[in-house]
């Protein structure tokens, strides 16, 4: 850590300030320029509250030299993470094509469903069994019933399957779901993330609607720092000013995450638009920016869906859509 | 609910809307214009996807008449919601001074600025035993050791205490609490608003930083679906492009709130601009627009704070904005 | 215009709002619900002021049927506008590929460039003349001579010219510039506009940090209603919480610009993100999503560019950016 | 300017860089720490890139250390700049109420209108003759008779009045106009700000919708630049994802720029919030967070007003504003 002293300092308000540090536990290196002192910090900065020190009157500014994230850093594990769920394989240069309904509605229709975009090309099923809504008088998902539908839909069509947890007391209801995702209203809820990190099963961990690409990545790093290092982030659109979309698709995030962190990257085109007409482009988009994978919403009967409805699309779209993200896919490679 | 058909409907496409929405158990009152026609839905249509049937592409868009909010409305509640915390009443004319540190850290730390507050004004304390921090590494609070602090200087003190759950299953924990608080990352953490609202004790809930009003009104809505109408807002700053202050109070949103709602609203400016030389402008600014009371970090050493010593105050300086708030409470009151 | 009113409005209330809607010349269709009363206003409302309706405290809400738009409304004009520049063009299917320095600064700097990008296969050089700085200090472009140096650089290869004009009284300067650039911070410049819109000459309108889609078709409306209907929009960031990149690229802008207007439109990739490696991977998402084209940064020094070298790419990295775009449009041609 | 190198910077590199710094004639201190390298660059740093140099690959971060402001710059001139026009100080302790309508419209409505602000305290007049507006289709002011009719307004009241200008070629208009307003679309339109900046006349510039104050100041630098040091900052709302209000009143870059400028301050909670009942509340919070004056909309008539009357106060609701004001300023003072 860097701080940058103001140029009236007094040598005892430096002096004061270097004890300080010393006491605890950390080396100083002073460096006095024509225009500025300089404070270099050498040892675990991690303690020191960088936001303190910040608005000390005799503090120009502080620099935090090393990042605050160590398991989920790419300087640190150069080489993509892939995470294996069955046969498919998601990083590293493998591609995940999940899909599926907004919420398991009923037996024939995950199983309708989970047939159709597996011929299309899905290699994961998705589905809302506990389902987050604004309004506590809104639908919030099958629940139980829910997760034992996805079972069905999976051992029909070998999909492996990921659903949304919302509360660590449903666990157990969990055991034998592949991939657990996270929604964006959780991606702070630390308690949470506490519990899914004594997991071994992968995580598909969404960007919450307010949170930074760094903020992602530390709380990508709670759950690693558990002991479970299969975590898949998640790009789904951030809240802006504009209005014509749901919320905006931070497509910049996908080669930034890669650059800081060797986790793979996915992206949720259809709860970053709210639209479906604009779910193919986005997809297309997301793949030439170097996405791993794709969560898409598809429903066998978009009007009379119990949720999100609007931005789902009908299984003749998502076959074209998975034709072109391929053909995408093979420009990138060359 | 009002749906505005596109001028190229045809008349078969019109029937078709009307019969699927009167299958769903709804009244349609038909309005053809000279440039467009409009179908009015009568009955019960919470159960409708607003966003649906704007995607349909005869609908030109679709206007929801009555809130989705109903027993937090003003509207059916025209009377402020008084909440009473032992002698302490908030809302209604009723303001109410809530300080403290950030997080608990000694017995002795606590008692003292117990005992500071409860001198300059202060009539609720708050402390974080249980801390939503950012990265894993960060200190986490003491926890139960943390709550039983608070209790010891409660019984000194006499101040009702308000403290932080994050999670349900901490529950048995808050039963001697005060007040408990939902922190902004909980906003919509539906599933422990569910909780809390089998409870019979106030809630103090913050808005989170990428939430509406409207979303913040609706998570109070499922404390309350659940049977615990004491809910006191909190604005404690939105995410923004403004980078000179950690968040963007949205002081409109008081009056605002205080239009929708009957719910009592309280500010936080210590956590909304991170800088303690902004708290008291924005105390008084705060309480010039018509905040039902305060919640503000306190410290007796800032600098030695664990957590968030950059916008706490220092005891003198409560001292001196607690006169000023009431000061400005009195013109307001003329 | 649709007008909702609240369901306590007097018959008074309501005929009082009748009356005054009719005297500004408008016809009033009345729809009597059994929970609301509608006013559907026929004639021409682009005389009101739907907020000063929206804030009677009889009105519940307003819905303005009728786009403000007009001449820039894919609806009235199905058709994609096709803009030719030489033998460029753009739009209609036709793809432009911009590239060149952001300030030019020497007739061997701008020569060289132009050369290069000519053979990486652009068809159109860009290059700034006139440079708006958030500094005072700061370089502020050649002007008359950077004019010139880029007249020297169509000559020589064949490219049409782009530049970007700030000042009205410049014009003259810029009639022998083929495409006249209007800056983000000067998309509501309406006098600026106005004059423009008077040229007969490409415009390259480049949507502001703050503004919706609507707000930009709205300026292109502004140049199209005093005649000048060559108007090519730009997509090049907006302002969000998100600090990774300079600004959020928003990509859903494009499919959503080409539904609601005829207009073609390109994207800015090097504006947007500030990052030179963040560059190709945005260019071959806003290809992939549809964009019509791309006005990229390129410098053949960029560490000694006088503005912008962070978010320039090198000649060769501008080949090979080339090459895959050009195969990404294969792709979604099929 | 302070560049922080990364560990694995080799020799070569880092003595590169360093020559490279040297030729644009600067001295460079170097400091290696335990962990990083660090050059400290002395001499006039305000020609370097620093976007271009933290792009460098050997390069971890770069910190300007010196303001890139300095006329406007607090810590140049730590006093209050105090800016007299006629009778009125605004500045250093002095309260100005800029009250009027949004547009001139009658010689009967702004005469009207002046004696009515006048005796309910403000003392000085606002009234738009060129307005901007979104839609080429709008009223856009009655121009050159709008501005004749407010110097009418200000013989008759002996208020000095503030006009927006837009286009610098109408600067001969404005040559008896008391104060010019830049408006916040304009406030990066920099050959404007050239232009003022060689006036002697006081400037209200109004914050940009996506601009940080720190670009606030940057361009209130422009003017001063010029010679023209007489400039009062706006605060008049931001963009933000919040939809209730038009802007987000960002009231805590008053007591900010009050930090970093001796510039004086002031609100426009007209334009901020869009909502004339929203109007009272936010100007009692500028107040009491230490604004130096309000720019408040005032009709006779809002129902009839040609543009913006949802957010115009009648001039009774004026004199109670006014009067409020009043006493929470006492408050502060003492």
């Amino acid at each position: 850590m860097i701080i940058i002293l103001k140029n009236n300092t007094s040598l005892e308000q430096q002096n004061n300030l270097i004890q300080w540090i010393e006491n605890l536990g950390l080396t100083v290196h002073l460096s006095k320029g024509k225009f500025h002192t300089i404070i270099g910090l050498i040892g675990d900065t991690s303690c020191l509250d960088i936001d303190l020190i910040s608005s000390l009157n005799i503090v120009d500014s502080v620099e935090r030299v090393m990042d605050p994230f160590k398991l989920s850093n790419r300087k640190f594990h150069p080489e993509d993470t892939v995470i294996q769920i069955g046969n498919v394989k998601i990083g590293g240069g493998n591609f995940c094509m999940i899909a599926g309904p907004c919420s398991v509605e009923t037996e024939k229709q995950i199983l309708n469903i989970a047939k159709v975009v597996k011929n299309a090309g899905a290699n994961m099923l998705r589905g809302g069994a506990f389902k987050p809504r604004t309004s506590p008088y809104d639908f919030q998902g099958l629940k139980e019933t829910g997760i034992e539908l996805l079972k069905i839909a999976r051992s029909e069509t070998g999909l492996p399957i990921v659903s949304e947890l919302m509360n660590a007391n449903d666990l157990p209801l969990f055991e034998n779901i592949d991939v657990i995702q996270i929604g964006a209203r959780n991606m702070q809820n630390f308690d949470l993330l506490r519990e899914i990190g004594k997991l071994h099963k992968p995580i598909l961990l969404k960007r919450g609607l307010a949170n930074t690409i760094k903020e992602l990545i530390m709380s990508a790093e709670y759950i690693m720092a558990g002991g479970n290092e299969q975590v898949i982030l998640c790009e789904r659109g951030i809240r802006t000013f504009s209005d014509y979309t749901r919320n905006t698709l931070d497509l910049a995030a996908i080669p930034m995450l890669h650059e800081l962190s060797h986790l793979p990257v996915i992206v949720d085109p259809s709860h970053a638009t709210g639209i479906a007409r604009l779910v193919p482009p986005m997809a297309y988009a997301a793949t030439a920016c170097g996405a791993d994978g794709l969560i898409i919403e598809v429903h066998n009967d978009p009007i009379h869906a119990f949720c999100d409805g609007a931005q789902s699309l009908k299984p003749e779209q998502y076959v074209e859509l998975a034709q072109k993200i391929k053909q995408i896919r093979n420009v990138l490679q060359k």
